[in-house]
C-alpha cells in the first residue's frame, strides 16, 4: 500500500496495524484519549529520595530484561549520561532493553556496542548518528527502530504507544526531592523541555545530578512529585560540547548568498509584518538568515514578535536588541542561550508539548509564520530527508523537522544546490522524512523554487520581482553539476519506521547492502 | 461499619464501594494507575479560540444535561465566574448539572436557587458556606455532596472518580490562543493553581478572561494547549473582596494570647531550626502567630526556610524582611501577596499537585515541618471539625486542613475554648473532618493540650517547662464555662459525604430536622 508521499508501506507493517501517511492535516479534528501513568505513592515517612549511585537507582527501579529506559538530550554531544547509565546496564548483566531517546548521538558510542551484543533490542529515537545509526542501518537491532518526531514523540507517549519503564533525567541542578532544573548547578544546560513528558509518564524516574542543592529547587523544569530517585554523579555532561561546529556563524559565502535569498524570499511574504513569528535550526544558513534579518527589521521598522523552538546566542542577541518580542524555547544550543533562559524574562522556556505536540489543543508551531530549515535531500515532490545519508546509513534528525514544516505558514528549505559530489535536489529522496506539502520555498545557492501548490506565494515573490524557478530546473542544474547518482542498493529487510507526526508512517528505512559498509 | 475515628459508615455507601477511613498512613506506598484525559486535536487552521460570548462556548462544548461543570474559586468572596456561567446554563434551560468546584463560598447565590430548582443536582467541592451549604444541609441536593481535601480533589481527578466534562477558568490575563495567567490583566488574583488540574483533565476548557493580551501570554498558570475556547467579558471578579475580613491582622486579645503561646510551643519543639517550613492560614489567631515569629526568628538569629500554601501579605513582608527563603504559593490571599507572586522570585506558585496531592510520588507537605490551624471544634480524640456549624449545617471548607496535618511533622490547632455560647473543645465533634491522628498539639486562651500519640513533643514541652494539660481538662473547663450543649438531631439521609485525603470515608454529614431552619 502506498502513502500519499508515494512511498510503499510494506504489508506486514499494515497488518501489524501501521497506517499509511495521509497527507499533513489527516488527524485534525480527531479526538484521541490519553493514557495516563501509573503512580507510586510516595512513603510519607522518607523526605529525601537521595540512592548513592546508578546501580543502586536501577536495582530500587527493579529494572528488568525487557524494559523501556528513556533519556533525553539536552546535553548532545557533551552528554555523559547514557553513556554512565548504559555502562551499568552492562555490568549488571540486563538484555533486551528498549530505548526510548528524544534524540540520541555521538555521546554514546557504547549503545552501539549494546545493539551489537543484544543488551539494547529496541530503540526510539528522533535523531540517531555514527555508530548506532550504522548499526541500525546493518541490521543489528533486533526490532524495527522507530524515528519519530519531536510533536510525535509526545504524542506518541501521551496515547500509549511508547510505555517508560524508567526515565533517566540528567539535571544540573537538583533537590533531594527530585525538583530539578536545566540551571542553578555547574553544569547548566538551559531547558529540560524533552525530559519534561517522560517523567510525567514513566512508571519510574530518576534524576541524575552533579549539583545537588537545598529544597526546594525552584523554578524547576521537572517537578519531584514525579521524581522517585536522585543520584549525584561527579558530572553529567560538558556544556561547552553542547554547541556544534554547525552552531557558529558560517562564512561560506554559498550559505551567506542562500541566507540573503532567503531574507529576501521573506521580505516579499505577506507575513512579513510587525510581529512576526519565527524559526530555525542550527545550520549555517539558517544562522545566517537569523543575523541578516537584523538589517531588514531595523530598514522596516518592525520586529519579529516570538521565536519558537531550540535557541542560539544570535536568537538572543536579536532580542536584546529590541528586534524580537520574547523567545519561546525548548532547547539550549550554545553558552549564550543557556545564560540568557529564565535570566532574561522575555527568555522562557516551554513544553515540547506546547511547542510541537500534533495531537493537543494547540501548540505554538501552529501558529508559527516562518521556518527556516534545512536538508541532506529534496525532490522534486518537495519532499525532505534528513534522517539517511547519500550512501542510505541512518544519520540525522527528524527533530522538529517535520512538525515545524507542517505547521508554519511559510517553510523555507535552505540548502547548497550540491554538496561534494552529492546533488541535493534530486529525482526521489533515499528517505522521505518530511512531506513535500509541508514545503513552501527552496532557496539554494543555484536559485530558488516554490511549491506548485502555493500558487499564493509564487504571486508574492512575482510581484516582488524574485526570480524563481521549477524545481525540475534546479535538479536539472544538479544532476550537470555532479551528475545523476545510482540508486543505493538495500537489502528487504525494514531496519526503521520514519513515523510521520501523526503516526502514520511516513517511509521506511531498509537494512543497507553489505558493500556499504566499506564506504563509509 | 465504624472507620478508624470511630464513625459510622452507612451500608449502602460501603455497598456503593465506599471504603471507611483507615488512618492517615493507609495507602502509602501503594500503585494507582492515573486516567487519561480526552483530547480533541485543535484544527490548525484556526489560530485563534475566541468566542463572542458565555452562551457560543457553552453551544461550542455541546453541553448536555447531567454534565460535570468545574470551577475554581481564587477570586473567592470577589468571584464573578461561577454567578456568570450558572445564570447562562439557566437561561439556556439545562438541568441535572453537577458541579465540581475547587471550593464554593457566598459570591455565587445563584447556585442554591439551582439546587432548589433541580439544574443542579451534584456538587463536589472543598468549601461550602451560606445559602449553599443551607441547601445541601436542608436535603436539597439530588445526590450526596462530596466534600473533598484540596490535595484530596488532584487524586480524585487523577484516579477519574471526578471526571469534567467542561471547565470554566476565570483568568486576569489570556490571550486568543489560551495561555492565561493571575496576573497582568485589570483583575489580578495572583497564583490560578486550583485551575490547572481542571484544565489538564477536562475534556473541554473555557478560559473566560477580562484582560485579552497578545500571543504568547507567558508566563501562564494555565497552557493553551489544554484550551479549547477564550471569551472575553467585562469583569470576571473583584480583587479586593479576596481578601475576607479574617485575614487582617487580629486585635482581639484572646487571640493575640493562643498565638503568643503557640510560637512558644513551636520555640520548644526540635523542628524550630534555621530552615524549617511553615504554613498558616488566614485565621485571626493562625495570622498572628505568622506575626510574632519574627521577633523569635530575630532573636535566634534564625529563618524559616520556605513557606507552602495560601499566601497573605503578612507573609510576604517576612520573606522582605530576610526571614523567609521562599514561598511556595498555590492561592493569594489579599493584594499584597498578590503582588509580590512572580514579582519576587523567591514567590513562586506551585501546582495544587506539589503541594498536597496526597497520591504523588512527594509533595511539598510532606516535607512540613509546622503547619497552625484552626477548628470549629476539636473532640477529646483530637478529632477536628472545619465544615459544619453548631446547627450541623454546613458552613466550613476542609480545603487543605486535613491534607496538611496529616503531613505536618507538627500540626498545632489554634482557637479559643469557646466561642459565643458553643464549646470548641467538645466530647465529640458534629463531623470529623480531619482524623486526631493527624493534630499533634491544642492551643487554646485556655492552655495547650498535647496530642498522648506524640509523647516525643510532650517531652520537649516538659523540658522547656511549658505547660499542658489533659485535652479532658480543656473540655472540662469549656464546658464549664458555657454548659454541654445538646446534641444536634438529624434526620437519617446522608446529605454529604466528607471524604479522606486518600478517598475513603472519613464522616458523613446528615440532613438537620427541620426546625433548625428557624435558628438559622
Amino acid at each position: 500500500m502506498k502513502n500519499s508521499v508515494g512511498r510503499e508501506i510494506p504489508r506486514e507493517l499494515i497488518e501489524q496495524g501501521w497506517q499509511p501517511y495521509q497527507g499533513k492535516d489527516a488527524y485534525n479534528g480527531t479526538e484521541f484519549q490519553k493514557v495516563g501513568p501509573k503512580i507510586k505513592v510516595a512513603d510519607q515517612g522518607s523526605e529525601e529520595k537521595v540512592l548513592n549511585s546508578i546501580e543502586e537507582a536501577i536495582r530500587a527501579c527493579g529494572l528488568k530484561d525487557g524494559m523501556t529506559l528513556s533519556f533525553h538530550h539536552h546535553f548532545r554531544d557533551g552528554d555523559y549520561i547514557v553513556e554512565t547509565v548504559m555502562r551499568e546496564i552492562v555490568r549488571l548483566g540486563f538484555r533486551d532493553m528498549k530505548l526510548a531517546c528524544s534524540s540520541i548521538g555521538s555521546a554514546a558510542p557504547i549503545v552501539a556496542d549494546c545493539i551489537e551484543t543484544g543488551v539494547v533490542t529496541g530503540l526510539t529515537t528522533s535523531g540517531i548518528r555514527d555508530r548506532i545509526g550504522e548499526a541500525v542501518s546493518h541490521g543489528k537491532l533486533k526490532d524495527i527502530a522507530i524515528l519519530r518526531t519531536h510533536g510525535g514523540r509526545i504524542r506518541a507517549i501521551e496515547q500509549g504507544k511508547i510505555h517508560i519503564d524508567v526515565a533517566f533525567v540528567g539535571a544540573p541542578s537538583c533537590d533531594a526531592y527530585g525538583n530539578a532544573s536545566g540551571k542553578g548547578g555547574k553544569s547548566n544546560c538551559g531547558s529540560l523541555s524533552y525530559a519534561e513528558i517522560d517523567v510525567m509518564y514513566a512508571d519510574q524516574v530518576v534524576v541524575i545530578t552533579d549539583t545537588l542543592v537545598p529544597f526546594p529547587n525552584k523554578p524547576s523544569h521537572i517537578e519531584g512529585i514525579y521524581v522517585d530517585y536522585v543520584v549525584e554523579v561527579n558530572e553529567i555532561g560538558n556544556p561547552k560540547k553542547i554547541a556544534s561546529a554547525a552552531a557558529r556563524m558560517t562564512t561560506n559565502p554559498k550559505d551567506l548568498m542562500i541566507a540573503e535569498d532567503c531574507v529576501r524570499v521573506m521580505r516579499a511574504l505577506p507575513y512579513f509584518v510587525d510581529g512576526f513569528s519565527f524559526q530555525t535550526g542550527v545550520g549555517g544558513p539558517s544562522i545566517a538568515t537569523t543575523i541578516f534579518l537584523r538589517e531588514h527589521l531595523k530598514e522596516l521598522g518592525i520586529k519579529i514578535g516570538w521565536i519558537v523552538g531550540g535557541v542560539s546566542t544570535h536568537m538572543v542577541n536579536l532580542m536584546k536588541e529590541g528586534l524580537v518580542g520574547c523567545i519561546a524555547d525548548v532547547q539550549d544550543f550554545d553558552l549564550g542561550a543557556i545564560e540568557s533562559l529564565g535570566t532574561d524574562p522575555r527568555h522562557f522556556d516551554i513544553s515540547v508539548s506546547e511547542y510541537a505536540n500534533p495531537f493537543n489543543k494547540g501548540a505554538f508551531i501552529n501558529k508559527l509564520d516562518f521556518v527556516i530549515l534545512s536538508a541532506l535531500e529534496i525532490d522534486t515532490d518537495f519532499n525532505v530527508n534528513v534522517l539517511t545519508g547519500s550512501d542510505g546509513v541512518l544519520r540525522g534528525a527528524a527533530g522538529g523537522h517535520p512538525d515545524t514544516a507542517a505547521c508554519a505558514k511559510c517553510c523555507i528549505i535552505v540548502t547548497p544546490l550540491v554538496r561534494g559530489r552529492i546533488p541535493t535536489v534530486c529525482d526521489r529522496v533515499v528517505t522521505v522524512t518530511t512531506a513535500g506539502d509541508s514545503i513552501d520555498v527552496l532557496v539554494t545557492d543555484h536559485g530558488i523554487a516554490v511549491n506548485p501548490l502555493r500558487q499564493d506565494l509564487i504571486k508574492h515573490l512575482n510581484a516582488a520581482g524574485i526570480e524563481h524557478v521549477d524545481i525540475h530546473t534546479l535538479r536539472d542544474k544538479a544532476y550537470s553539476i555532479v551528475g545523476q547518482p545510482d540508486d543505493i542498493q538495500f537489502e528487504d529487510r525494514v531496519v526503521a519506521i520514519v513515523e510521520a507526526r501523526d503516526g502514520t508512517v511516513m517511509d521506511v528505512v531498509r537494512q543497507v547492502k553489505p558493500f556499504s559498509i566499506s564506504e563509509d
